[in-house]
């Protein structure tokens, strides 16, 4: 193997020119480690915010951007390799890990755990962020982290679209929210890949899915599961909307990546009868695509019992319990496209450009892999 | 026994004209209920929201005065007897229910159950608002909500200052966040009927609490089992006071009643060290009488993963811990003064006026049982 790989290399934060392909040194595996032969690494919205710097966390200081720094350290450093659902093989394995790993194919756990026991995930970092990620042709990360996938079925491409970065986070979302069989869940940005995970976990778990979004994804929607797809645009009738959708029941809990004043319209869907509720209104929220600021109306919450928790990451066995899944065959890849690694500034370009304007996920694939694993995929393969 | 019996009547929303002292019809008890005697009513401040219609729940109506009607109907009617923390004496049973009972002190659980499986408590309505409470010479209750607490080192007007519209609603808040031993919690409106039930339960439960007060409350704070007393004026260093408080430690979990601009300087005495955290950043609230609006940072909810619990009141099983540890001698009596029924509207407004002026209940006692129940707290009795 050469000493060198390709990889998209980030230098510093800013716009997409801060991302420069070139040479670097190959990792090697160190105790407890795998080295991946990447052949697909799905983007996330995070990337691109961790770029730009835009995870303001500091009411001061509003507009100032900062990188995610919650762990207390700032971990994020430049020269970076960005990039956190990465599908791919097992090529070399570090001290303590059985060589018989090797030819593994496979789907990392992004997550940067602290222990074995890090059960809460409280200080969340992770590949392509606090460390190196996929966006390369090799990546070594922990052993544990990447779990092997045998399914033919699935190829390597739409396997990085089932990665954790939304996955577990809809998973803990879920959870953090007690969603149960027979639930009915309010999902917004349901065509996002956090989304349309949620949108497919919940029929896994037995809830009913309703999904907030434009309405030209409604046939995807419905495809992956959704009940019912709302009109995302139309704020003004949107808490009669949600509630048609329902037959009047209440939303027993509600998924939110939009924030702003969409919150308490959703509040609203929970609360409007309170008789037919068996649990707390339960709203789980891990990012505000409508606005970082939504104003609370504490009679609301507090006379009407509403539960509000924040999610950013998932945990260890939630990452298990999603694999399984994959195993199973019981969630579907969602891919809208494919871009080769030397034109990730092109596929950031096209991500931001397109707004919301397909469904799934965006697969970059190293130029060396992109005649197995990308070509089938990509925009102009018709 | 009379027909009839004095109480303070509710007769609309509005001002403390709004009471009427008068002679009202005796209730009976129906199957199931208990005829208690009162000899004493704690005061709480939801009376006094409750009749001036200081609920509002409406995003598009924030200044509309409505009642705190969450179960879906309007069951604050008028003629309303108020009184929601009774304790008195067993004089008369309904059917089905043992005449054994007859003579037992005790004290009520105000709460207005649905049935007896009614756990979560999703409707919540009171004896008080829902239906007649204890500002009157007798209430009919249910058997089930009137608990025996023979212990004779506390009167009777004491136990009421220990009454659930407090206490229940404090545990509630502690088990939302899952307090438990070890956990340092701040407490706002440390002072207050739910502030100092809070202060004497983190104790019972080995947590530790940081009591957030006007400074003149230090030495009864203290007594109660704060650890630290932090001032609740010196907002511009308050994060850092409360933090010097804890020895640097962040706050596990934070009790709230005062919302407004406090709340994101609470979730910021959480979210100061997170490799410091065994658990998420807890927040319950329970009142808002700093502000009832919180403008809210997501970025700062989801990327500390921060809970936030909405409680109004607790469970049935909460009522009988609490009435367990009455009987155990486990939680002292915070009793400010007394005042006769016939004088609850010079209660009120002493109640208003003073403000923050002071800590513990007021108690009202029946004119009848003044002599043995009241006068040898009143305000006068030096």
């Amino acid at each position: 193997m050469k000493k060198t790989m390709k990889a998209m290399v980030l230098t510093g934060h800013g716009g997409v020119d801060k991302l420069i392909y070139q040479d670097v040194e190959r990792p090697t595996p160190q105790k407890g480690e795998v080295l991946i032969e990447v052949s697909a690494t799905a983007k996330n919205n995070t990337d691109r915010k961790a770029r730009e710097g835009l995870y303001p966390v500091d009411d001061d200081n509003r507009h100032e951007t900062t990188s995610f720094n919650v762990g207390g350290g700032e971990t994020f450093q430049f020269p970076r390799i960005q990039g956190a659902d990465v599908a791919g093989k097992i090529v070399e394995v570090g001290a303590g890990v059985s060589p018989n790993r090797i030819g593994q194919r496979g789907l990392l756990d992004f997550n940067i755990y602290l222990d074995d026991n890090d059960n809460l995930n409280l200080t969340p970092d992770y590949y392509g962020h606090g460390a190196d990620g996929g966006y390369a042709e090799y990546v070594a990360v922990p052993s544990k982290n990447f779990y092997s996938i045998p399914n033919s079925e699935i190829g390597d491409a739409e396997l990085a679209t089932m990665g954790m970065c939304s996955y577990q986070t809809g998973l803990r979302m879920l959870k953090a929210s007690r969603v149960k069989s027979g639930d009915r869940v309010l999902i917004s940005g349901a065509s996002g890949g956090v989304g349309t995970a949620l949108v497919q976990m919940c029929r896994i778990l037995g809830a009913i899915p309703y999904a907030l979004s434009s309405m030209d994804k409604t046939a995807t929607l419905l495809q992956l599961g959704a009940e019912k797809v709302i009109d995302r645009g139309d704020l003004q009738n949107l808490k009669t909307n949600i509630l048609k959708a329902t037959g009047g029941e209440p939303v027993d809990a509600v998924m939110d990546m939009v924030g702003g004043r969409y919150t308490n319209i959703f509040i609203d869907t929970m609360i409007s009868d309170m008789k037919k509720r068996d649990d707390y209104p339960r709203l789980s929220i891990t990012g505000a695509s409508s606005s970082n600021m939504t104003e609370i109306l504490w009679t609301k919450i507090y006379l009407y019992q509403v539960e509000i928790h924040g999610v950013s990451h998932g945990m260890r066995n939630e990452a298990k319990q999603l694999m399984e899944w994959i195993r199973g065959g019981q969630l579907k890849p969602i891919l809208h496209a494919t871009f080769k690694l030397s034109q990730l500034r092109e596929a950031e370009e096209y991500f931001v450009s397109r707004g919301h304007g397909y469904i799934g996920k965006i697969v970059i694939v190293p130029d060396a892999q992109w005649e197995k694993h990308g070509k089938r995929y990509a925009l102009d393969r018709a």
